[in-house]
């Protein structure tokens, strides 16, 4: 049985993720393909665990280091937990988020660097890479406008402006050097955001 | 003011560490000398809270690379809220474990090499060391059947015997290429340890 395929759907907060997971979804579902869904961090009963201590409110400073090193824990339970063992049955997993979210945030937005975080990527995941990552591209001011419309936001959402541009140009950056990274123009209409989207699913993956 | 020591005590299950801060710490007290003792994981309600995700019974597999980036995204807490800023007042501190503990347990325990466990050690703490590692060496089977009699294992004291043996290798194949870590007989009675142990103290930060 051929391996499923791993793809990622990347942005900022209210770029329009979850819209776009459920309709590549649909997308894979009509051509008759398994899919599973997942969500960074979390995924796993210890990653969602992990999930709520990144999430939480801490009176302690909780350190630029020790959120990477939560992301990554959870993502290396996700990853040998519930994506390997679906691609190997041949299942395509979406993923909402994955490893690029921390070298955009924790590298990019938190200034740790790109060097750091792809040392530690190494360390923990090896060669395993996405099959392709979407990445929709959002006006930062207009995305937190966006998220700010459906309710509260978490620790990380609250951050300024500012941290949100230097991840969204980190975010480019990487993609301008990597062909598995497509990035989407998220500013515009939903109905053109999701015909780029699934254009660009289809020029890589069924081409 | 100068700034505090950190001396740091290590060894496997049962290797005699409770005993050996206290008598540390008496030993500092007696010269006036402030201190403060911390262990790990743990230390600040982070990396508490993290120390239970690490020592929990979990239905997934927790991988050893989840297990390792736990242990150092509880040291980050514990290094920049706590340690340092003792340190810097002048307080001395005294841990029951730190980054030793996880090159041997999960470098050579788990097997995953010490080059790992350097990158990310370096990654993590940068160029921060302790100013004194007193290693409690003990025999696993005996350090073990002393637990045993404490009580309840957690997960990783379930181990078996193969798994301490390989931590001790790699405990004592570190501390021969590291000035700053004494290794202590702890195979003998506590009377001649503990005499061991406070003649080692003097002769490095003392004399």
């Amino acid at each position: 049985m051929p391996s499923g395929k791993f793809i990622v759907i990347e942005g900022l907060e209210g770029a329009g993720k979850s819209s776009a997971m459920a309709s590549v979804v649909n997308h894979l579902h009509a051509k008759g393909i398994a899919t599973q869904t997942v969500r960074e961090p979390g995924g796993t009963k210890l990653a969602e665990a992990i999930r709520d201590l990144v999430k939480g409110d801490w009176e302690e400073k909780l350190t630029a280091e020790t959120e990477l090193l939560l992301m990554y824990a959870s993502r290396s339970q996700l990853v040998e937990n519930v994506i390997k063992p679906a691609l190997a049955k041949g299942i395509w997993v979406i993923a909402d988020r994955h490893d690029l979210s921390s070298r955009a945030y924790q590298g990019g937005g938190r200034q740790l660097g790109d060097e750091k975080l792809t040392a530690l990527r190494k360390l923990v995941l090896g060669d395993f890479v996405p099959d392709l990552t979407l990445l929709l591209d959002v006006d930062p001011q207009k995305g937190l406008a966006r998220a700010r419309e459906r309710g509260e936001l978490d620790r990380i959402e609250q951050e300024d402006v500012a941290f949100f541009e230097r991840t969204r140009n980190r975010y480019l950056e990487i993609a301008e050097n990597d062909a598995n990274i497509c990035v989407i123009n998220s500013n515009q209409d939903m109905e053109s955001v999701h015909r780029d989207l699934l254009h660009e699913l289809e020029q890589h993956l069924f081409n």
